[in-house]
This record gives C-alpha cells, structure tokens and sequence, in this order.
C-alpha cells in the first residue's frame, strides 16, 4: 500500500497519524505540494482530483479524500465504532471539519506560513479569522461535555479535527480561550503511538 | 424522528430523497433559511454549527451534516455497499462533494437564484464557474466509466452529488457537453420511489 502526501498539509497528517496509531504498514511517497506533484498527468490518473493525500492498494485502485481514507484504514479498529448512530457522528464532525473548519483554519495557515502573509492576501486572510473561530467554538462546547468528539472513544473524528487545531497557531488562531481543546489535544498527544507532523 | 430542513437547499433535499427512496417514515419540519430559522438559540440547541439539514431521533439524540445524515439512514440498505473498500468510495465522492463540488455549485446557484446576482457579488459568482466545472469534469470522467460514482450500485453517493448537480444551470453552468452525467441524471430520475426538490 503506497500513500501519497506531504506531510505540511494536514489532510496528509491524518492519514500518517492514522497510520501510527494503528500501527499499519505503508509506503510513503512525498509529494511536494507547492512543486505542483499533484497537477501531473501521472498522479492524475490516481487521483482525478489532484489532490493530497491519496492512497494506492497493490492492486493499483485508489481512494482520495483523507476522511475517507483514514476511515477506510480504521475500518474494524479501535479507532472506528461499529454502531450506525456512532458512525454517523463520526462523519457528522468529519463533514463540519471539510466544510466548516478546514477551509478557514487551513487557509488561514496556508496563506500565512507558507505563502508568508502577501499584501495581495491578507483580506482573505483576515476574513478567515471568523469562520475559524466559530467551528473553533462548537468544537469547544462538545468538548466541555465529552473527553473525545463522539463521546468516551478516540475515534477518527479527533484525528480529522485534530489535524488544523493543533497548528491552528499558525494560522493566527489563539488557541488560549478553549480550555477544552487544550485539554483534548493533550489527549491526543499522550497517546503512546502518537508522532507528530514532522515524520 | 424529525428532519429540519428546508427544501430549497440541496443538502437538504438529499435528505428527502433518500427517506424517499428508502420509504423512511419521519416528520418534516420546514425551515426558512432565507429569514435565519437556523440561527435561533433554541435551533443552536440542536445544531450548535447553526445548519440543516438536521435530523432528531424521538430520544432528542440529534445528527447533523446531510451526508452523515443520509448514510446513517441508508446504514444496512441497498443504498450503502457493506465492503469497506466500496464504503470507502462512497466517502470519497461524499468529501468530494463537500469540499470541491458543493462550495462552487451551490454557492453560485444561490447568488444567481436566491440573491438575484447582486452587483456586489458578480466577481463572487464568476470565480465559483472554473471550479464548478473541474468538479463536474472529474465526475464525468467517473461516470464515463460506469453507470454510478462507485460502480453498478446506486449509493448515497450519487444522492450526494446528484443534490445540486440536477439543479448546476441555476448557478449558470452548462450541463450540455457532460453527456455521461446528464445519462446518470436520468437513470436516478427514473427510480420509481425518485422524488423531484419540490415536495
């Protein structure tokens, strides 16, 4: 099984993060995002979308989209429940974290950390801040109620949210007004097969 | 088990569709997206995102994001494959839909439909059109292959992307030179149980 990623991008992380907590043997094929490795005709044909992460089987089929993937490799794990009303909380945060955090908070970063805050941006830029704030917010009320985002278990959901929380920082998020994912990330971290975003 | 929606929204008219097809008993409870029904505090008490479609089982349990929500309903049906490879898939153009999809097309339909293309939101609506059309191209190129997004079996995938593909020309685009698209539009229009966005 081949992964294709770059591990700056969050989207990739969770699925090295995945990878690490269940102990799941792959080969990791760094792409280089900003290179544009994903506009090939050759990654193409992987991934029609031409995008990162995406994962290979020995037989050649493919799967895209990191929530996908890491639910696909947490299938019958720990780390994905087996009742239908948890699974679709599962998903109900993994779809928030697509629409509702991703594209504020990992933008938000992108356009700071790796594109360095250009003149021509910071419009966008500031214009993240809100919508970041406020999925920041419904994290941290359901986190004030449950140690994890479905409940008592470390499910795939905290790995797709953790992601861009914990570099959030870099996106210009203040992280010190949400005690609950302070104390949630430190969770996540202590966990005995964590590794971080630098491999 | 209630469903809060309003039906001029595609993420909510996937909810309705699949109750339709699938003959899932439920109360329909209309909102007014336009006149802010989502954003009272008695809603935010079900929702705290604020959105809908969402669904509310008679123990108060709520689910929330269209695509969990019609996965959860579709959970041991002929709509979702029982393989995790196939379940994958059916993630794949879920998050496919929400990230890469939905943005573009649902937000141009709703300027030019909804907000009758305000001056101030021309350029807004001009920049969803190239993105629109690379989700509409990768799709093509899927259903050039076969008859839905994962293979032979219709899934809730289709119903995800189908929302707010049959309705794309009201956000401007074009659907004439997707001719495998507009092939797969018709054979999901023919279920005998299909439901059209208007109840």
């Amino acid at each position: 099984m081949k992964i294709y990623g770059d591990i700056i991008s969050g989207n990739c992380y969770k699925v090295a993060l995945t990878c690490a907590l269940l102990e799941i043997e792959h080969e990791w094929v760094s792409m280089d995002l900003l290179k544009g490795d994903a506009r090939t005709d050759e990654f193409k044909a992987k991934n029609p979308n031409a995008k990162t992460p995406t994962l290979e089987l020995d037989s050649g089929q493919t799967l895209w989209e990191s929530n996908a993937i890491i639910n696909f490799l947490a299938h019958d794990t720990e780390l994905m429940p087996t009742d239908a009303w948890q699974i679709g909380q599962v998903q109900q945060w993994q779809f928030f974290e697509q629409y509702s955090h991703e594209p504020f908070i990992a933008v938000a970063r992108f356009i700071n950390k790796y594109l360095g805050l250009p003149e021509d941006r910071k419009a966008e830029y500031e214009s993240k801040q809100v919508g970041g704030h406020k999925a920041l917010q419904v994290m941290e009320q359901q986190l004030q109620q449950t140690p994890h985002l479905i409940g008592e278990q470390l499910s795939t959901a905290d790995i797709s949210l953790y992601a861009y929380t914990h570099v959030a920082h870099e996106g210009g998020f203040d992280l010190s007004d949400y005690p609950a994912i302070n104390a949630w990330m430190d969770r996540i971290q202590q966990h005995e097969k964590y590794i971080g975003m630098e491999k």
